[in-house]
């Protein structure tokens, strides 16, 4: 049998010809593309394969940038809280910011533009009351009350692309040129950007593919006065922010935002916000312009009869691949970075483009492809998280990045990406296009809905953080379970209601978050409108702190539906009874080992002894459900990804929308091992998720049962 | 030498002559006392003891009560939640009630006594909307809004006294009557007391103290459908309610209560609750007609020449002993139950009473004192516990309680209780009204203030919690260490600044409690007050959640004097890169083990890299210091007791109020052992806390240093 080739994009660099034309044949690749430090000789561009090529839009042009000085991006930032000891206080407000990344911008009146806040009461200072010393990079504010706090809101020049100088940084780059971001809605530099891609387009004619890495604005990653990382967020709008964006804003939306929209307290409309209507109008905003300029350079790529691919990361501010305008933007595809099941339906799921593309793990640089570490741990590891979700919907490309010399150091890696790209286009053209079988539809419910699919409870990309760990292995589990997924909004439901063919709502995240949704819950319509669909028979699940805000005697404002509150210390006096685990419950059956609950929830207790308690120890519920009207409500305190709640979270959305019978259609009870099915192709597979043997008993569609034992890895095809 | 008596009071029984003579002679009582379920026969009331004769005023007089159960005392009560799942619902009210206790007051029309309130918005429904079914305890509301969920508030005759109610369940009394309680603030019940007390003064020559349990309203204790605690507060007031008493609130405070005022969500203003401007004027209220009433009592009981001793329990609401009414009662003591070293304060602290007496443990009942069990092992305990705080200021009188004949079966028990109270007299004739050495003044500062001196974190007296315990070790410790202790409350601080004298504030607890405070942190005046007197040079010390409320950016409003706060999840973002423990502190410094945070507190975080983090574990600081102008902050994740808990507060003390000096006169390295000096009389002692040999460095008066080893439990004196 002739392997078939192709969906597989190569890093390569000059000088490797050789090398790189075997690892062409033997990964199959179809593609080769450069990456950061690393050229494509001509050699390499003539080989049969596409060629992608790095475009920057934003940066990278200091020619430009340099004697358009004005037109460099801004950022909104907030000084360290300063107490007044007396009726004046000196702000030093660039005080742990980077002069090499950031400088104050005193062009625009500072009068105008910024603010000065009395934190402790949280006024806005007249402006009469505080002076700029420019020289010195002070605010002076007058009239103080004495041991208040006190900020500053300022803007600044964004005067170092924040990835250029991570990597400038981290690579120890010397006196390499600093790129400086340009701001595109400026006059000089949208008109640069045009110009440039045209003879750009107009040089690099073997270029088959245009990877735009990325367009306009960089997510917000501000560095410290020691050139270390101060703040990231991979969401955030503020580098998107200048006067001339909020001049425009005021004439679209009829209303003026202030510094605060954008600096919320230091938090910065962090997405664990409940984001405000003006940082939303904002957002809509950007991405209005963000698609409609990047358009005019799509056009152009597809005018040189190029195609247009997108990295899903860096300046992708204002794209969002789920919002409402990025099907204007017109590309052809979005590549970016796997590094679990969540962040590869991130992209395959993205809609209005050609193909998805997962740049896989690990990157081939030197801290992984080094003497005496073994790469294939880490590739094993990505591909079998990966793969589960690749199960549901594949990317349709996969991809590698970095120095292939250096992978070539090691031949096992290399086969072992063979075998991964030969099993990747099996699955691939398989099922691809062809809907999997999913037993029931669940919605994730949150302040943000659609636009955050599989975005939920991040900070910086896939980065592990103690206070979200507990909620991501909820995507993670989803993002390879055989059910569907739908991420929906408080303003959804208020508006639309619950749409009939969802079983099963989650809502989960800590109290006061725009994942939990803190006071959204306090409107009518949205806790009357969750209540009843569970109660006229829908699935709840809450996780963590669930529909969490105190009031009128409630912390979790679904405590009648859950059966079970959080302990405040307000209700002490009232004696909690029921702590009686139920012994044995659908929910649990298959798993054997204790329940991590990760970070877990503290004080939760039953309201009645009509709550099925599922685990209780120290004192705490940290699983149960409730019956309420015909419906169920679940509550989990806390669910990190592994494979056991995985199945923990599968059996309890089973059990919540009464569908229990039909968990054992195409099932494993081995938490280890999964079945998809596709019953349009007739065919179903059984995956072995570990890297060890696994047995498990299979269920097949009509519920009949058998046994099998699996490779490490192995994936089997059956026949329906 | 002959020993001394007194001070002593036994517990006996008719029947037990000769063996109470015996008992008499060796613990040295000067008292006896009859019990609950016992009685003192003529023979026993003419031994050369007191005599002290339990007293009932509201509950005991069957024959009054039923022939006037109109004037039978009162609670407010609110229903269960009850979902509205059409446009009507019907709330059967007294669900989960116990039908023995209490009985809904269909006397006073439900309309203008009642509530029923919409608890999804807060709003109270219009009395033309609900209609009660008195004969099936039904409220139906009508026009509710779909999915909405609703409460009734309403009124109940309290039936039966929830402490002989409790005795009676507890000791299956079978048919016994049910003690009614009846309501002194009506007419005929505020005659019937004085008449009675009169005529039981005639009749009880041979007492020499009336022993009131205890005056007239008790805390809340209710019993639910099982006949088992549903709910219990030592210090609510909840049955202290009535038309009557609601009705002079009004006249005399110039407004009307609502049922909510007390009802309060459910939470009837526990005082983990920050008390409403409402609650306190009830308070307040309720306090001047109790002392004012009692008062009479007490009167008639010094007209009769005899003492009148409260019982600090039971029936004790209102008298508040350490509230601005208490004075005007004239008692001559106040007696109360021994759990450990601050309950012994909470009773040798109040003022304005010619002695105290702590009852000590154990109860002498059959739970304890039965074949196999040491009763020594608790009496040891309690000892120990309670003579850390006797040290500091001690009782007046020592006591037990229950069956002598019991006890008398064990004696290894009689033989030590006999040298507890050799002991006991010893210390006290010691050092009774000497002023002992303390290094500096701590002030607890919450809603509370002086009314909850040695009170705070309570729940029911003395009870373990898991909510409370990490708190209530702040009190423990307290009680035995060589500080002066005082109460403040947040107003005391608004309307009167931090006395001069104050070395150390502590503030402690839950977000949103009245023992941390919450919103009252919001008010300028007080946040400002702290700030300031902290940064002038004050020690302050946070426990848990101190000063937490989220707002502007801050949720410890006091992170700026702490130099840490906690992650709500909104400033993930934000790098935390301060984890670095200082090696040695003087915090630390005698403590060899793992340092116990009880339930800690999760996710706190150093502001900036000039905190001291002294313990940092999971990801977390758990404790740390701040230097704050010239003051310093102290941070603590939660502090059960245990000996190196108790001197980690202790040195934390030292350490905020830049007394690090100090803290080596009359001092122990040992955690296990105490040195507390009276330099008055010269002397000082130290003391072996354990029931293990001890051996430890002492620092005397001037800082001299020497070597002692100390018996279990021992008590060594030393001249100065």
């Amino acid at each position: 049998m002739v392997k078939r080739k192709g969906n597989l994009t190569l890093p390569s660099e000059t000088g490797f010809l050789k090398e790189t034309k075997e690892i062409l044949d033997r990964w199959g690749a179809d593609a080769i593309r450069d990456s950061d430090g690393t050229k494509l000789s001509d050699e390499l561009k003539n080989l049969d394969a596409k060629i992608y090529t790095t475009y920057f839009v934003s940066r990278g042009h200091n020619e430009f940038a340099k004697q358009n000085i004005d037109e460099c991006q801004h950022l909104y930032l907030m000084s360290n809280f300063n107490i007044a000891t007396s009726n004046t206080v000196e702000i030093k407000f660039m005080e742990g910011y980077f002069s090499e990344q950031v400088k104050p911008d005193y062009d625009h009146d500072p009068k105008k533009w910024w603010e000065v806040i009395n934190r402790t009461t949280g006024e806005v200072i007249d402006i009469a009351d505080w002076e700029v010393d420019s020289e010195k990079d002070i605010v002076k504010v007058n009239n103080t009350k004495e041991f208040h706090e006190y900020t500053v809101s300022f803007l600044v020049y964004a005067i170092w692309d924040p990835t250029q100088m991570y990597n400038h940084i981290t690579n120890d780059w010397g006196d390499k040129e600093h790129d400086i971001p340009f701001d595109v809605r400026k006059e000089k530099s949208a008109k640069f950007i045009e110009e440039y891609m045209d003879k750009w387009l107009e040089e690099n004619k073997d270029t088959d593919v245009v990877r735009f890495t990325t367009f306009f604005y960089h997510f917000t990653l501000v560095f410290n006065d020691n050139g270390k990382e101060k703040f990231v967020d991979w969401f955030g709008y503020s580098a998107s922010v200048s006067p001339e964006a909020l001049d425009a804003f005021e004439k679209e939306k009829g209303y003026r935002l202030r510094p605060e929209h954008i600096i919320d307290q230091g938090y910065y409309n962090s997405s664990f916000r409940i984001p405000s209507k003006e940082f939303l109008d904002f957002m809509d905003f950007q991405q209005q312009f963000v698609s409609k300029t990047a358009k005019k350079l799509v056009d152009k790529v597809h005018d040189a009869g190029k195609e247009a691919l997108m990295f899903l990361g860096d300046n992708w501010i204002g794209t969002e691949p789920y919002g409402d305008y990025f099907e204007n933007i017109g590309l052809d595809g979005v590549v970016g970075s796997v590094g679990d099941g969540a962040t590869l339906r991130m992209i395959s799921e993205i809609p209005h483009v050609k193909y998805t593309e997962g740049r896989f793990l690990p990157y081939f640089f030197p801290d992984t492809f080094r003497e005496g570490n073994d790469p294939v741990i880490e590739a094993k590891d990505n591909w079998l998280s990966a793969r589960r979700a690749i199960m549901r919907k594949p990317v349709d490309r996969i991809g590698y990045g970095g120095y292939l010399s250096l992978a070539y150091k090691f031949p096992k890696f290399v086969e072992y990406v063979e075998n991964v790209a030969d099993e990747f286009r099996e699955i691939y053209d398989t099922i691809n296009g062809v809907k999997p079988y999913s037993g029931l539809k669940v919605a994730i419910l949150n302040s943000w809905g659609k636009i955050r699919s599989w975005q939920t409870f991040m900070v910086a990309h896939a980065l592990w953080y103690k206070q979200i760990y507990s909620y991501l292995g909820i995507l993670e589990s989803l993002s390879g379970m055989s059910v569907d997924v739908e991420f929906i909004s408080f303003d959804d439901v208020k508006s639309n209601g619950i749409n009939e063919d969802i079983d099963v709502i989650i809502n989960a995240g800590v109290e006061g978050t725009a994942f939990s949704g803190g006071s959204e819950w306090l409107d009518e319509k949205l806790i009357s409108t969750v209540r009843k669909w569970v109660y006229n028979g829908g699935g709840f699940i809450g996780i963590g702190e669930p529909a969490a805000i105190h009031h009128q005697g409630r912390y979790f404002q679904l405590a009648d539906a859950l059966g079970v509150d959080r302990e405040l210390s307000f209700s002490l006096s009232t004696d909690k009874y029921f702590d009686k685990e139920i012994e044995e419950h659908f929910i649990t059956k298959d798993i054997k080992r204790a329940i991590d609950f990760g970070e877990s929830m503290g004080n939760v207790y039953a309201l009645t002894e009509k709550t099925e308690i599922i685990e209780y120890s120290n004192g705490e519920v940290h699983l149960s459900s409730n019956d309420y009207g015909k419906g169920r409500a679940v509550y989990i305190a806390g669910l990190p990804y592994n494979e056991d709640n995985s199945r923990l979270l599968m059996r309890s959305m089973f059990y919540a929308s009464h569908k229990e019978e039909e968990l054992y259609k195409y099932f494993a009870d081995n938490t280890s091992v999964e079945v998809n099915a596709y019953p349009d192709i007739k065919k179903y597979a059984i995956t072995n998720n570990t890297d060890e043997m696994q047995k498990s008993i299979i269920y097949d569609g009509n519920r009949n049962s058998y046994m099998v034992e699996l490779k490490p890895g192995e994936i089997r095809w059956m026949n329906i």
